[in-house]
């Protein structure tokens, strides 16, 4: 399954320095043709990136082999198998060993790559690198981050957890405000970034009672994780710039997102639709166009696409499974930048330090009760 | 605080037919003069309409004298006290009783009014109304409704609840099924609406236990309900067609809710920086003005102003704090329709018909042990 198949290569992906991304080229809603023609993108625009990619031998071969960008950059898995987008997680854990997905996490776990990239099956890519990366000593539970476009200098905010668990207790928020206080900085490049616990107002009393105490726990967690706590956000704070990481439960989180992110789709078919509607907006959207594309970049969701998995041993990026090529691409792009930037190891750094503390706040929060039953 | 003001009115409100709106003057980001301005475009356009107007007596006469299609259709209800956006739940019940806010209420309970619009603060407005209007019987916890602009061909799909609970267990959410079918029909009429259930994904074994329980009780309330189920349904089928209902607890939709708002708006900001950008574009846009303004007003928030309170044994509707005279006028259109449509009596019919099943679920699902207790 692990066999070297691009002989040609001058040299293996760990040789010469650069970075090395795993990348499952299949369980994607393209193929893995798609998926290849975003690697070689990635590899034309950046001479520092080499590639893993897992997926049937003999397809990857010919379609790399067309690629005049990937010669001698990449370095083939054979995987017969995929994981699909309607494999239950449970399902996919007992019988993944032949698939691609498990195999491109496999190059992180063995060290061959900095960090692996998958269009596939989100549930089923967490609940694997669960199980082949592990936790993170300190984390409880990993969280997917996600990118929002945003009125910030950055131009994004992070939202966490969007989707990799549907619950969270206090202490599993105050790990995302400090792991999405990391990204933000290794990612995004914001040095002290502003943390906000997303709520139904901003005033103190509102809100579950697991939210006014993560609200206490991250507020006195701001000097150990290196950010500036803005208190309790609203869901109209995500495209705002009153804060750069926005902390949620992973229910409250992936709701969200796919409300965004649907919200601002109708907005564009509308926008397209008024555009069409008269000969006079037709001319209108011809001398608009230039201003109407920068518009619809600076919307568009494969610009964001990338969730990140936090709180594990080893970097993985979720990409849409709907990604094409420019899509696979910024997924690859973010990747690099993770990285290059040591995030992983300053992420585990961060979260040690902050394991104490965590530990501290959970003795306090223990029911003093337990002894007295009967 | 009750007395008669507009002595000049040949006739009350309840004399001589039509709805009577009760209509909480105070409270608005905009001040009484906003809020008059709307009841005053509602009385142009629908002469079917009659108000009862509660606030300070003598700046709103002024303000109605000033208003000509308002001579004789308000009655005015003096009320020196406002409820501020600031104000805590607890605090304004403990002081309520010379508020606008009360007063307004209290037209609904006493028979006067058919149905209450305000501006102000909806913690306070609902905890106001659920203390003095009381829960339906059958229901637990009253919700909010709100409409979402959808690809729907009525224009819009109703979602609750929008944050009058954080909090609702499986029959609850089975209560706003039925509630939020009952609205629809009435408010929007769609005669058989579908209903879905808000989650995470659609497969079935994803979601919180509640919404796995919820799933099934809301299934089998299908005749009983007059709606069709579809379902789980996920963020993005807000704004879809999919469904013309989307049932979630009041923490989850809020957060939708304000997400939803706040992405347009980033979406329609982008646009006009788009339009500014050059000369080209600045052209463009007044050739397009016509379309533009016709996307505006699809997704102009002030068109879908008003939160409904549904589960109570009176009818009120929330405008955006921020409303003007537009916005305002949306809301009594709203209010109107209900009225008309006979929806509180249909509503508080529909939940009766399903509270006995409602009982017969709980039966089932309360706890078998508790006879065991020491």
């Amino acid at each position: 399954m692990t066999q070297t198949a691009d002989t040609d290569a001058p040299r293996s992906p760990r040789q010469g320095g650069g970075v090395v991304i795993s990348v499952d080229a299949m369980g994607g809603d393209h193929g893995p043709s798609a998926i290849v023609a975003g690697i070689a993108r990635s590899a034309e625009k950046n001479p520092d990136i080499r590639f893993i990619v897992h997926g049937p031998e003999a397809e990857l071969s010919r379609l790399i082999a067309r690629k005049r960008d990937l010669a001698g950059r990449c370095e083939i898995r054979d995987a017969a198998d995929v994981v699909t987008m309607d494999d239950k997680p449970g399902q996919v854990i007992r019988n993944a060993k032949g698939t691609s997905m498990w195999s491109a996490v496999e190059s992180v776990r063995a060290g061959e790559a900095s960090i692996a990239v998958s269009c596939g099956n989100t549930g089923a890519l967490m609940a694997l690198s669960m199980i082949r990366l592990r936790k993170l000593p300190g984390v409880n539970r990993p969280a997917i981050a996600c990118l929002w476009p945003s009125r910030n200098p950055q131009g994004f905010n992070v939202m966490l957890d969007c989707g990799a668990d549907i619950r969270a207790d206090a202490t599993d928020l105050l790990q995302y405000a400090l792991m999405g206080a990391s990204y933000a900085r290794n990612g995004l490049g914001v040095e002290r970034p502003r943390v906000g616990l997303l709520n139904v107002g901003t005033e103190e009393h509102k809100g579950r009672a697991e939210l006014k105490q993560a609200h206490e726990l991250i507020g006195a967690a701001q000097d150990t994780g290196g950010f500036d706590y803005v208190g309790f956000v609203e869901g109209g704070d995500l495209p705002s710039s009153r804060t750069d990481v926005i902390v949620t439960d992973g229910f409250t989180g992936n709701v969200a997102l796919k409300t965004g992110e649907g919200t601002a789709k109708l907005v564009s078919d509308f926008l397209k639709e008024a555009f069409a509607n008269s000969i006079m907006s037709k001319i209108a959207a011809l001398l608009a166009m230039t201003s109407l594309k920068r518009l619809q970049k600076r919307i568009d969701p494969r610009r964001v696409n990338g969730g990140v998995f936090l709180g594990l041993n080893g970097m993985v990026v979720k990409s849409h499974g709907s990604a094409d090529a420019t899509g696979v691409s910024a997924a690859i792009k973010l990747a690099f930048q993770l990285a290059q930037s040591g995030f992983q190891d300053r992420l585990a750094a961060r979260v040690a330090e902050a394991a104490a503390s965590v530990e501290d706040a959970r003795a306090l929060t223990a029911s003093p009760t337990e002894g007295s039953a009967p």
